[in-house]
């Protein structure tokens, strides 16, 4: 592990919130992110962490700054940590568009030059990240997972190919059947190259239609009736109608007038962690 | 009154946060404000406000997105309004530093060009934009009065110059006597002039000095005591000397490893919403 470099720290809500960053091995380049510790964490009291993906356009900031998710933390007792939405920096391939390369790794690994480089999302949070987090704070190893949009699409399907992984998920917005809408073809098309089976082993939808009873995982979705990309490219009731066939413990709840904003994640970030407390607590 | 337009609108907390647009005759210029409005509110049963007055470099965003305060307001039935740190635009002077100029009004009316065409930051926020709020939404005329750093300033500036005007106070780490210390010098040099006798109609501290019963409003400051600007800008044990000398109601919380951040704000804000709420709500 090289050298882990302490940016910023932030007194909150009787916690830490630390800006940190690495040379990260999965991704080939120095990365950031962002670790919320709460109060009396501690080497005796490892907390369980859950992990934050952002949306697009988005870094480790906007979740810690935006979402007001520390207080309950602090009192739930739970880390939070937030990664970035890709590699970065000048060696790091980027698309002119918001919703590839750079602030859009889509949390896969790519398989196809030139983002196979560096584009190793998956690995970087699912295994990498957490090492490093379990070895350098006190925390345990009872992970969730929660994200935004394509970060909800990323939590989705990282609980669904890691099953054991995370005790609980969940989803604000998420892009939930990213192999028919245009943000995520065209995302799986760069990022994975034209075989559609492959797509389909990085889509919620797809990978929901063919879990089984011993990868269930208790999930969360939360949808804004307002968000201006419901229709055309988040659809979550396709996730309804995967985990109807199989029979998936996902609950979709749906609330008019919320948008696409962080406005919508403040004001139900409570339920989810207190959705997630009750998995990580349980023993 | 030109025509007030919405920029934008976001369901949070049951409420609404708007960003809205008018033709400010004060500013003479546009300008760009954000408002939330608690559940509830409606002509029936009109809502107090509470102004809140950002610091250097912010705008109407700043608060609102990461002071998580929405909650508390939602929750209390209070009204925030947020306006702009300084008037904007191509025609509006500007200073190449972040601490004068555009983002740095310091909420007072300048008598010096180039400044004294459009900065006329007292008018605005302590006549105008209530007047306009006051017409066009729910709310009544119980306002409090709230703001960081610059804006703390602001804050306890306007209620000392217009006792009556807000039934109470609060102030994040503001700067406490702005003549002293070099944000203040700059901004009172450029914006009034070398009459140091008119800075101090605009300095909380000497304001404070002078303050008589009658005009008492109870008054709230919290200060971090990691916030690296403690001891060259802010000093807010000048207010306290001021207040203990003239014997007003005014109480300072220190807290210890807390800094000059919104992550400091956050933490604080129910805290202070519900020291506002017992004045706003006491007939």
């Amino acid at each position: 592990m090289t050298s882990l470099t302490q940016i910023s720290a932030n007194r909150s809500f009787g916690g830490w919130h630390y800006q940190l960053a690495y040379d990260s091995e999965a991704l080939n380049s120095r990365t950031r992110f962002a670790l919320f510790l709460p109060p009396h964490a501690s080497a005796d009291h490892p907390v369980p962490v859950l992990y934050w993906l952002s949306g697009l356009t988005c870094t480790d900031e906007n979740m810690m700054q935006k979402a007001g998710a520390h207080r309950i933390a602090a009192e739930l007792g739970i880390a939070i940590v937030a990664p970035d939405t890709s590699p970065r920096g000048d060696e790091v391939a980027d698309d002119a568009e918001y919703d590839l390369g750079q602030g859009a790794g889509f949390y896969l690994d790519a398989t196809q030059a030139p983002w196979s480089a560096h584009y190793r999302m998956e690995r970087f949070v699912v295994e990498e990240l957490p090492a490093l987090i379990e070895t350098h704070f006190p925390v345990s190893d009872r992970r969730a997972i929660s994200g935004h949009s394509m970060g909800g699409h990323g939590a989705l399907v990282l609980s669904l190919r890691h099953p054991g992984r995370y005790l609980s998920v969940s989803a604000f917005s998420p892009i939930s059947h990213p192999s028919q809408v245009a943000w995520g073809q065209k995302a799986f098309e760069a990022y994975l190259g034209n075989d559609t089976a492959l797509w389909h082993q990085h889509d919620a939808t797809e990978l929901l239609c063919r879990a089984t009873e011993d990868n269930f995982c208790p999930t969360l979705v939360s949808q804004g009736l307002a968000d201006p990309f419901l229709d055309n490219q988040l659809q979550p009731h396709h996730l309804v109608d995967a985990a109807g066939a199989s029979g998936y413990p996902l609950t979709l709840e749906q609330h008019a007038d919320y948008d696409h904003s962080y406005y919508f994640i403040a004001t139900f970030i409570e339920q989810h962690l207190r959705f997630h407390q009750e998995v990580l607590n349980a023993r």
